[in-house]
């Protein structure tokens, strides 16, 4: 595809992630945070516990692959601009007199605009994370996979003590259990990078990178606009999951009575999580009778 | 002794834990998840939080000590081939049609064989872990015994973490609060190797490596065939116990009440931790009284 | 002030902190653990998990700073010297027949002095952490306040995980959330020796030193003589907080409400956290009902 796309993808490849994308990076991590239920309440009694969530939301890929190859987390602090930057947009976000920050950002188009930005950013952090992680182990394909997701997905995984800092706890849900539409594209994007830098992909980078973020951006977008919430990998997920996990007898009558309850009304992994988790279960059923 | 064993100890001490020690260790461990409370279900629903927590039950020692001499606790999957193994053993006790591989293995006598040779683990992975950390820390016997601990201990130790993998999160319960007898073991496993290496325990290792597996192995067949579930170490806990902490009275007051309500017919470990963890124990009693 | 005070600053900077210190150090914090709800009852029926829950008050600075710059968070096990001297006060304090050694180290004019030179070790812990992060991260001074910061405040930081040892979870608070006074006043000291350290506070870093101690030997001492609980920097923080961080309307009506409800009895933060940390305040409110 060379001849049809010239020089298109080299250049691409070499877009500096500074200062522009790494702005909408944080304005979108923002967002999201201050978008959380009871958010805004911590922002005003404990401005330092707001701040350090923030953080975890801006650099939680940076800090979670640090921790896995045993490198000082804190190394994101090292970084005095991009804190600095992150903390100017945390400021203005959550402290700008009558929220105008936050509503001009807010705004359709800008969201579009910074979320798109955002998702760009996701491959930079993804091959930065593969590179990384071969440089530590040559040829350890999995750990590549594993530090790639990380640094990809970041806030996402660490999202339970992200909460903790915040005062919140829900052990009974994690990103593990019940992955989110990023997770999931992280996870996809590090076994693709990977797989390329293995030379089992035959692709060149930067071809890989060109089209991984377009379909990231893309998808994104389609989200946003349209209401449509499930991933695209939904179908996918469902075949390979029924090949690979399905034949085992509990597992069917889980799905079976989850398809009955859907048609009932609650959602499936209400249902299926029944006999799980024990306390948490009956937390929330307490909380529901209470 | 040597002219009593002759070779043996030295052979014995030779042995190749790969590939089918290692084996044993895997399936041993993930048949014990399986048999958690839950986690059928969370196989169904969510494959790769299921994977992860039986990855965490097969190299919890080795990430944990990792984590304690600031190493990259991902360094376990950079060995693909154990990781492989220990994924494949998952997935055949977990996935396999009709249960028909969990069933073969907790058949009683492969589950001693295999049980048997998880013990044998247990040995190697201590040693492992003491002669490591001396590498960090020359004469640092503590480290020894904390870091051989862990490594022996291993998935116990992180347990409520493990568990918060799955969804699960029990507070009110940790192996430091209530030691099972793995982990019991494993801290006087990693004593008398800590004290072998610093040469205050006369013995050559792989005699002490020998008798100490010999234990292990006797006393965990043992205790499957018969339904004798009290550590060995009960009695010697006890004198130990009320000769060392014992001279206070609040906790002569507790062991008063224990025995009483043990008579009345409820654990010990439940009344004398009445006042303790408050929320916690309110907790349960909500429960109960829901 | 160098010839009003003459050589005191540099002889009092070069101070050794061993054994006098740390042993009042050990001392207060084995205290504050004595005094935590449920910890006598753990120290009966589980001694080991007691002795780790003390060993992360003594030393929860250097355990959280090394985590924070990847170093071996046992590091400090392997000073078996403070260790021997950590665990036989934590022996002492708490299985000592008849609490004849709590009794004598609990009252006041031995607390007080125990309470005194704990925070002269506060200092050295302090300036210890930032020099410790400079030789990591040369100029980072966000690195070298929080490492700092971590070294000094240390135990109050990781107080969630001290207490899930216990079998104690209270996520609904913590230090950020909540700050107590120690943990406000290391911070304090980390931001000002870091600007020392950088240059840009012209003082010689041994009468800082000797004034910052002067002023935390001398408030605490206040605070214990005087039931006087509020910080002395509550006023700052108000002037400062409505400054920076008072512009936002959802701010500035949950103040109102604070207000209120604060006339109406309800402690502050219990209104502001109203709509925040929905499961915990749920749960609080069910302790209430129940």
């Amino acid at each position: 595809m060379e001849p049809l796309l010239g020089e298109l993808p080299l250049r691409f490849s070499r877009l500096p992630m500074f200062p522009f994308f790494d702005l909408a990076h944080y304005a979108a991590s923002v967002l999201s945070l201050k978008e959380q239920r009871g958010a805004v309440e911590i922002s005003c009694h404990s401005p330092i516990a707001c701040w350090f969530s923030a953080m975890l939301y801006c650099f939680g890929g940076s800090i979670l692959s640090s921790l896995m190859l045993g490198e000082p987390p804190v190394a994101f602090l090292a970084n005095t601009t991009n804190v600095l930057l992150a903390s100017s947009v945390w400021y203005l976000i959550f402290y700008c007199p009558h929220d105008l920050f936050y509503r001009y950002v807010s705004c359709l188009p800008i969201r579009l605009l910074v979320s798109g930005m955002k998702e760009v950013t996701r491959t930079w952090k993804i091959t930065g994370g593969v590179t990384h992680a071969h440089s530590h182990y040559k040829n350890a394909w999995i750990v590549m996979i594993a530090v790639g997701w990380a640094r990809g997905a970041g806030g996402g995984l660490i999202s339970n003590f992200e909460q903790l800092v915040r005062g919140v706890w829900k052990p009974e849900t994690n990103e593990l259990l019940k992955m989110s539409y990023p997770v999931k594209v992280s996870l996809v994007g590090a076994v693709l990078f990977t797989m390329q830098h293995t030379h089992y992909l035959p692709v060149e980078v930067h071809n890989l990178m060109l089209f991984y973020t377009i379909f990231l951006v893309v998808v994104k977008v389609a989200m946003m606009l349209t209401e449509f919430r499930t991933s695209p990998f939904a179908v996918l997920e469902n075949a390979l999951g029924s090949f690979l996990f399905g034949f085992q007898p509990v597992c069917m009558k889980a799905k079976a009575k989850a398809k009955v309850s859907y048609n009932g009304g609650t959602p499936v992994n209400e249902s299926t999580s029944g006999g799980e988790t024990g306390d948490s279960v009956k937390k929330r059923h307490a909380k529901k009778t209470e």
